[in-house]
């Protein structure tokens, strides 16, 4: 049933997208005011449900492109995300009829809310992801064989390109190199399909899943319960499971490099009272976290470092010496975990060398 | 008046265009061997004088962009000229009624006619640099307001790209990065316009000038006299002056590095019995030739390097050590070096501080 944003809700979504970001899709906060000030401006962020979507209307995906570490400084001006919408409507000849987030974790899960109320459209409560990856063709669109191109790319200098790839690899490796060229983060609008491919290729229920995790975390608080209990039955009722308390300890070093578009990098987290040390390797997101090389979770799992005062999650370009930290996993939705899927985006995917075993069962 | 290349033109051609492409625009030995084919194919290459084209007619620009480094071991696949073509026409809802060739250089003199020879359109006998420069800016299109954008770029594996963006720099700068990520060559389409605009922002007359060359080495080469004196006349004729000679001597060191979608370098060359040596600066085409911190000659005037015994151009990538040249420069037409071309293609644009004063006189 479709309903409209209010801004207890873009409170609570901004808690549940970090989570969900696995420490990536771009800090939460900035996409919260972006949203909150549409809703000032007395705009409508109207959310349809998979099933409200006509079978032929038009869909298209949108987000924000770049490596969080840049997000951060590059602050979006508001138009450039209605601007790729915009170019590739142009393009196809035809009228989006409703967005849908790329992905449902960090910056990414508010700005398509912001670009449908801009737009005078509903967003999807749905996704590509159902978190936040760091490449462009590891979407479940693309899983499912929807194909990414035509995309647009905008940038807040009205600069529009478009990418025509042959596959979604290819796309993402020519967009890449444009958002680069943009100064490291762009908006864009990509795999266009029909809302009846949507709804077979969409992760469902992915908005207020991150709206309904923030309430939890938010209740808790309030309680002075313990806050992860609350996530888990969050979580269960979307097919995730956990979260998974995996360590404790305190940041001892971060390793980052913003580098072809991306933030990579290593963190070590030292245990308390214990010679434990926790090793994590991101792209944008937290990819593995290891203990003397022993795997404890891996992609497509989350992997979610919070701050063990608050709960509150930490990105990883916020990542620092000395956070107190309790880091744990969620292992995603069955239909993310598919041989399928985890060709395009399991642990082979980008170049570890260990098998995919959900860190949470359930 | 209308006419149509022969295979005689073509071997005219290369040569010409090797010299005109002042060491630069790819190797012409390629375009020649391409457009050969398309005569193979039995069909026809026409070329329009300027003053053919009707004036509200749709010209298009067409090239091939990359690093000549590359140009020389990624050869076109042929079809992704008309690739690119039929990519900007469709994004416009027009078709081209004509190309032009964006420079008179290297393969650039000659891939027009291929593209031309398959889209079934004249190529105009005109190009928008006069010569070959390094980027896509650097056109009198341009510098006499003409929009590079929307511009499209495409590879042979039938991936395209379009840019549109807010100026003629901001465009070179994010087709660059699509170039790069294509493999550092790539077949483009720009600065579309009308034939009243094409004849306004043109230099007229340049592909029969390469010709024209061509012919005037190939007649000194059969009656033993110096082909310098020809080509003199040939060049006159079209508003250049020289070519003056420069320099004799070897080559005794050559650095050349693919970076950023460029071959940039230097080479030193050694005079015979003298301690004279000649620096010479590229990127891409020769930049600017010194001896002992004396200028020489710079950009915009061509500086073209010869195998002394032939006369034939040497392209900044075939350059090596034991080479026997002679360095000889020319100066473009006057519309190519009024304060506002050499705003955009003159020494401060490639970041030498040294004032343009013509090498040839006359």
């Amino acid at each position: 049933m479709s309903w409209t944003i209010t801004r207890q809700d873009l409170l609570d979504l901004a808690y549940g997208a970090a989570l969900l970001g696995s420490g990536g899709g771009g800090d939460p906060y900035i996409g919260r005011l972006m949203a909150e000030a549409a809703l000032d401006r007395g705009q409508t962020v109207t959310v349809w449900d998979l099933d409200e979507v006509p079978d032929d209307g038009l869909v298209i995906a949108t987000a924000m492109m770049g490596a969080p570490t840049v997000m951060v400084e590059k602050l979006p001006a508001g138009t450039e995300g209605v601007s790729a919408l915009r170019a590739l409507e142009r393009h196809l000849g035809r009228e989006a009829i409703a967005t849908i987030p790329m992905e449902c974790g960090g910056l990414n899960s508010t700005l398509p809310l912001v670009i449908a109320a801009e737009a005078g459209i509903p967003v999807l409560d749905a996704d590509g992801m159902g978190r936040a990856f760091p490449e462009l063709q590891m979407e479940t669109f693309g899983v499912f064989g929807v194909s990414g191109s035509p995309m647009a790319i905008a940038n807040e200098h009205g600069d529009v390109a478009m990418v025509m790839a042959r596959d979604n690899w290819t796309m993402e490796w020519l967009a890449r190199g444009i958002c680069v060229r943009m100064g490291g983060a762009a908006m864009i609008a990509e795999y266009s399909m029909t809302g009846a491919v949507a709804r077979r290729v969409s992760i469902p229920g992915t908005l207020r899943l991150g709206i309904r995790l923030g309430a939890a975390a938010r209740e808790a608080r309030r309680r002075h319960t313990d806050p992860l209990e609350s996530l888990v039955e969050a979580l269960g009722t979307a097919s995730y499971r956990g979260p998974r308390l995996l360590f404790e300890g305190k940041v001892e070093d971060v390793f980052r490099q913003t580098t072809e578009g991306f933030v990579k990098g290593h963190a070590r987290i030292r245990a308390h009272g214990s010679p434990d040390v926790m090793r994590l390797s991101f792209q944008n997101e937290h990819l593995i976290a290891e203990i003397d090389g022993e795997l404890l979770a891996v992609v497509p799992d989350l992997i979610c470092v919070l701050e063990t005062d608050s709960a509150e999650p930490i990105t990883t370009e916020s990542l620092r010496y000395g956070q107190r930290v309790t880091v744990v996993s969620i292992s995603p939705p069955e239909i993310m975990r598919t041989p399928e899927a985890l060709d395009v985006f399991g642990p082979a995917a980008f170049g570890l060398n260990v098998s995919y075993v959900p860190s949470c069962q359930g």
